[in-house]
């Protein structure tokens, strides 16, 4: 059985979690608590070099790093049900929505930046928090463009199941809130999280409902 | 023709220019001068609401935008020659490498990102020279790390043929390079960069072979 290693909290693990769920996988959970700092343990970076959440071993000694490199390595080797859609277009859609939260917000309130910004750069809670909202809503806007532009307004991002594109999208809505950043005007974004809301698959990914949960 | 949207300091449009000439694709042009704020525009913004380079516009209306999103898109829509593995396992390590750079690394070094920190920050230029540093190094002995980790040692980063974790890691080392980050002792990292400089593909991708250079 895969090992999967990963934090209630962390987002790219609550992506990974979303795509076992959809995709029927079982998974053994190995919590790595951020917050002690267990990722710098030895144990775990002889597994994972970058120290990071989440990891995936997948048997025979083989370690997947990278949130989006383990749902591709899903989609490849459990195709059904897909999380990309058939024709190449359509898929640039869909990683190009997901990789401007993977790449261009996530990245910006990882623990370890915003421990470096309140640490080594000495910024107060204020300043964290007004980072936190220029970068957060800055991606959070391009969804909500990149969403108002679809020719058809489908109730998941592109398409009537729900895919690689909302699987990015439900944690990033979800730090927005728990960073206490308002998107209340980002109508199409909160359509979509309100549709993943009532699926089986996303309910069971949320944070509050992982063993290793901490209120 | 494909028209590309890009800036020739900015690593990724570096990368997909790499994609270009390896897969021998022809590409119009379009210079996006960074540095102008020509980003920030309404031209430019109609294409690519994040306001980032680069883009892509692959015909009827259709705009393609983040560099790893193209990058696949290109590997399915002209495979040969491919820059990604046959195999599953093969794509997820090339995959997740690339991710290093383009989800943790590349995103801190950002020109917005840098423009925050000295600007509504006030950080200092040492103290943006040692971020840059922190992230950089960081970032790119993960990509050490892993690479020492391979099974074979092979001259590009997963093969006898360049593909995508050559085509993140060469943009990455220039800039590395750019800001002043000491890599000389990633000896991995240095031995790939070198064998690319050596490959025509690179070379004529490099910045300062583009028609938007400036020094």
């Amino acid at each position: 059985m895969m090992r999967f290693h990963g934090y209630f909290r962390s987002s790219s693990a609550y992506r990974c979690r979303i795509a076992f769920n959809l995709k029927g996988l079982d998974y053994e959970f190995a919590p790595v608590p951020l917050k002690d700092g267990a990722q710098r343990g030895a144990a775990y970076t002889a597994l994972n070099p970058q120290a990071l959440v989440p990891s995936l071993e997948i048997g025979e000694g083989e370690v997947l790093i990278q949130s989006l490199a383990i749902l591709e390595w899903l989609e490849e080797s459990h195709p059904e049900p897909a999380i990309l859609g058939r024709d190449p277009l359509t898929r640039a859609k869909e990683r190009g929505f997901a990789q401007v939260i993977a790449c261009e917000v996530h990245p910006l309130q990882n623990l370890r930046v915003l421990n470096y910004l309140t640490g080594t750069l000495g910024a107060g809670e204020e300043q964290k928090a007004a980072w936190l909202t220029h970068w957060l809503r800055a991606g959070l806007e391009t969804c909500e463009a990149l969403l108002a532009r679809r020719g058809e307004k489908t109730p998941f991002c592109y398409g009537d199941a729900p895919g690689l594109a909302d699987i990015c999208l439900v944690p990033q809505v979800f730090s927005a809130r728990r960073f206490g950043v308002d998107i209340s005007d980002l109508t199409h974004v909160l359509a979509v999280d309100a549709e993943c809301a009532r699926h089986d698959a996303f309910v069971r990914a949320h944070p509050e409902n992982q063993p290793d949960f901490a209120a």
